[in-house]
């Protein structure tokens, strides 16, 4: 009964993937994993939330999260965020990175910063998406901070390409002043476009053209695991493309906070230099580290499974009549989720008192903004379902 | 009869300017002076050049119209480019602009950046043209000294409008970290779009939101002076829009270098400070102030004089059948000289035998870009007309 | 017996007071705590540090620690850094510290960093200690990051007076361009002298004449409240002569990381700006503001009792004949403990087998410099001498 | 007769550079020049100026300079500061410093702030005297621009020496955090040192050390060929320590402003981008080039000339007991003039009136700092001497 629901799922989120407009998934990883301690957290409901690319622990949870790693694995302590607990997660996402190193950072902010900063050295422009976090949400910190020229290209897009890159350099050649294209940084999925996803071929080929002209290419991979799951690529498979890869430790791992950056040897050597120039080096960063060390092994099988879950309730719901969902084209983990019938805000006051969270109403549409993520392994299909079509 | 050629002039300039699709020149200041010192050039032929802004001095003429200037003016002698008549060109300087205060810097390179750089303050964001000199051609200079971040606006265009900027400030207003616009640049003419000019209109708009929201306005106005004729207004009533206004002593004025930068007092103050700690505060301006202080008061009857000889000239051209000139819609200086019979080539060749120097020819048609400048009046439209004509 | 015994210790503590070379200590505040949750830490013997400025948790008892917080008071979660928790945290620290408010920091190179970043504002020079931590330990970030000139004033010294400060004026005044004085930092204690602290007098005078020349004051207090005991003086008392003040979360308060920048409320408007720029705002701060917040309160008194505790424990080995102790003038936490008898490694081994752990033996003396902390509230100074004592 | 003088002359210059406290000066240069052009000066009587390091150009004269370099040698103007002139002085440069490279810089300012922000790369700290133009006299251009620390040494005194260097490096290397000593700057003869010059053996011991750590070794030599004739060494021996070379083309050389800045050619290529960033590449340089390259020849000559004339003044002046010369040991074109009767503001006055200059008397001896320079080779000892006595 079980194994055939677990097909079931399998089915749907094959469809979903397709219906995604993404490339077949050839070998779809097996949808396996309930978290064992999200047992915890249960009250009378389990909480589940389709707000956050993780589980969102209270402080409570957390907590005990922290007492649990200790107790069964134990934590090696860290000094100044280097060592410990701190090195084995830096080791660990290089090896799943594909890159020789990796140095934990406190912030992605920091981690991207610190990427195009040394990656451009003395050329220092850098290429940039008009719509990525790096340009709008970090408070200009590599242009105010390190000087750099950041150069926007594809307003309202999710990506660009290597005509609109060609184009730039062209420009900057012909320049009174020499200046150079020292980095290109690449955002996927691309948060301020609902996670959506920059285009694979457009990447291939911006990385080969920027290796042959000596450019470096950093990807702001804060939700990398999402994609790969869409790109039915792994980790490393993507971050080939790149110098230099971000992986927050907070969207997909669970961590209250924390970064990883990794690239070469020879760019990681002395790195945490940098970091602490910044102020970046905190005694102590192994309360992140642990946490984000224990999911990262399990968050693509959590991932697939929950897309299971979402499938198999998106199926139910629509054949209710009530609900219709709409899949973003190019897109990871959020869906747009239609109210046929029903007011959106009583919808979700209702879920709220089953402990079942939703964003606000959408703005540009009658329905809701959701994401897929592990909390959703906390209950089933059906009772979610049964949940959303409460009255 | 020299009279009547005059009148004639007269309405050709009228026509050219009519044909620039610019509104009416209501007043016409008289077009009279020929250069007395320009006689000290003459070899056989007088040198006439259809490539820069001004008369293009050769080292010779240079150092006579120095010495030229010091056994009728004399010449008072500055000390670190402040004082003498380094003192008296920012003074004059101001008051035609009708600004409180204005200081001499050694580049436009220099002058753009620190008013942008003071302007700017703490709202480190600032708008400018994405065809403009400071973004394309001054080495970045504003954002790797200075940390600022150019907006670029415009690719391919000459101007930008008010709700392109609106557009900016509420994309900076939505991002995570508080940023600011501290200030918006515009250049007109832009010498990367054959010194087209920007919209009156936006510009009066721009100014206005722009004042309303305490963002710092900044005219890279290098060639301010010739846009004048063109948009038939003085240089206050433009500078108006403006806090600070950057007009070059290079182009328009003759000086070997120089720079002018205009504003309040307030802003003014002390801004030779920042001059020096840029490296630019020579000991001695002077030779570059003097004769500056010499050509900005007849510039304005000079170029509008030469603005008749080329009007008459290409009367004359259109006629042989051989030449045909197209008037660029919202251009200043520059016009486009087609050839319809002949060789390019071989026409600039034989005009450079009269010591008459035209561009290299174009690359978008069969033809060159001519500049209108002041070495115009060293000859006749007729004779100017021969020499083009000459097989 | 055990009245008497208080009594005793106070006096002891007294004692060491006036030996440190400070002003007399009129109200002693009352030695009460043994810390309730320590007996955690107990194994067979309870882990005592010489070493640190405070408990030194394990990553174990740090875990058990947040839960027993979370079960006790609950913590409010945070939002990047801001809200829950981390803001009761801030409310407290600036009352405490006699601020209208303060930001909480993810370390104190960033605070301090930040601190005279704008305190400095459009005056680029800052006057610091050349021993302190922002001028040795912090990776140059003030120049680097920020173009601020830290000037060092007295090599080798803890501290440095007035007359210094108005020569390095005058100095600048000379200058041939422009520049101004826009903060002064003083660190106190000084970690690379000792912890030893700065002038009470040479403070007050500097203070007065900076704010007399609008010149911003900074207080790297990272172990103010350390000071505080042996200067007989409040925090606030301290921080009245500063506009701003730095304190580590993690030395006296037991923090895993972190730390607070207090200041005015025009100070402190919109600062976590600054810090997310500098990559600085951590998703969620709660794990280190909760244990802070439990150990900002009780850590004065704290301290004070494990005074008493050494002051006892240096009697019983100054009876043995086998030790010394030699209070560093001016010092703080950190005496010099002379080994009369015996060898220092051995010593040292002894003490490790019983849980309780000495820095490597001095360089410049024969013995140890130990620091005095309350974890030596975890056990009686007579079981401390017999460890020592132990063959 | 005048050969007599000349011998007399050449004794009493070995005289004064032996008082000033040098090794003996084997091969000594032939007093020859009389300048030619200096007659255009003369009214009634020559210009003669105490004040300077150079001839002091009037407007009148250095436009009438121009001129007759126009005529009997030609200039080829350059673009932008590149090529003609600008690049026949900077060969010539090179030459004489025996460096492969020379870039022209308008001024000092930003020829210091260039070659070490170059030479300093990624090792952000460069160690300059305290004394040094460079530190005080630059508005902080290298810490607010490019964001280097300048760590001075020697407060009060002219030069430092290696030990004050490796004390530097070793307190570098304890720091937290890693930084690295770029480059070491020597500012020699030092201004705000009346004119003295850093110790030859000093110089070497700190050039071999720093060669030997990779660490950039920049002269600001602004003054450099007046200390060549003070250390009996050429430019190329004094430059051979240093890989980088500032020279003034205004203090020596009498152009009314420039610099040249000598290296590499690694260091040298592309330097007129960076050049051009500061805003400091004049569209023509030419008026100034043009001038450093006529005096560059003669400089040595004219100034070994000059302390000739100087040293028989003053053996006039001290014969008359009315003042005594007194030699800055350690100097080169500065010497203190003590008055023994009389009142120096009348002998400043009385001097005036025949068209001789001396600085303000001086505020810590009763008498005048003077400085000799070629203006002295406008008269002749003997009616200087009649000139000073004048009553």
């Amino acid at each position: 009964m079980e194994n055939k629901d677990k097909n079931t799922q399998g089915q749907n989120r094959r469809q979903f993937i397709k219906n995604s407009g993404l490339a077949g998934l050839a070998t779809m990883l097996p949808a396996t994993v309930v978290l064992a301690d999200v047992a915890n957290n249960k009250k009378d409901d389990p909480y589940i939330n389709f707000t956050r690319d993780g589980l969102d622990f209270s402080t409570e949870d957390y907590s005990k999260e922290l007492v649990s790693i200790v107790e069964s694995e134990g934590i090696a302590i860290d000094s100044y965020s280097n060592g410990g607990v701190v090195e084995q997660l830096e080791q660990k996402m290089a090896k799943i990175l594909g890159k020789e190193a990796a140095v934990y950072m406190p912030t992605g902010t920091l981690a991207n910063h610190i990427a195009v900063r040394k990656l451009a050295g003395d050329k220092r422009r850098v290429i940039v998406q008009a719509e990525s976090h790096l340009y709008n949400d970090s408070g200009d910190c590599a242009q105010t901070l390190s000087g750099l020229n950041l150069i926007p290209l594809g307003y309202g897009q999710v990506d660009f390409d290597l005509g609109q890159i060609k184009e730039v350099i062209s420009r900057t050649k012909a320049g009174r002043v020499k200046t150079g294209i020292g980095a290109i940084s690449i955002e996927s999925p691309v948060r301020r476009q609902h996670n959506k996803m920059f285009s694979w071929e457009n990447m291939k080929e911006i990385s080969a053209y920027a290796r042959n002209e000596g450019i470096g290419m950093h990807l702001d991979g804060a939700r990398l695991f999402n994609a790969c799951t869409h790109m039915d690529k792994g980790p490393k498979e993507i971050s080939d493309l790149f110098d230099t890869v971000y992986v927050s430790l907070y969207k997909d791992f669970n961590a209250a906070s924390g970064a990883i950056l990794a690239g070469s040897k020879g760019f990681c050597k002395d790195l945490y230099q940098t970091r602490r120039m910044f102020g970046g080096s905190m005694p102590n960063a192994w309360p992140f580290a642990a946490v984000a060390l224990k999911y990262v092994d399990s968050f693509l099988d959590d991932y697939n499974a929950a897309l299971d879950v979402a499938a198999d309730l998106f199926t139910q719901l629509e054949s209710s009549g009530k609900f219709r969902v709409e899949y973003i084209p190019g897109g990871t983990n959020v869906m747009k989720l239609h109210v046929l019938a029903g007011n959106p805000a009583q919808i979700r006051a209702n879920l709220k008192e089953q402990n079942i969270y939703l964003n606000q109403p959408a703005n540009d549409f009658k329905g809701f903004y959701i994401k897929v993520n592990p909390s959703l392994l906390r209950t089933t299909a059906g009772k979610l379902a049964a949940a959303f079509l409460k009255v």
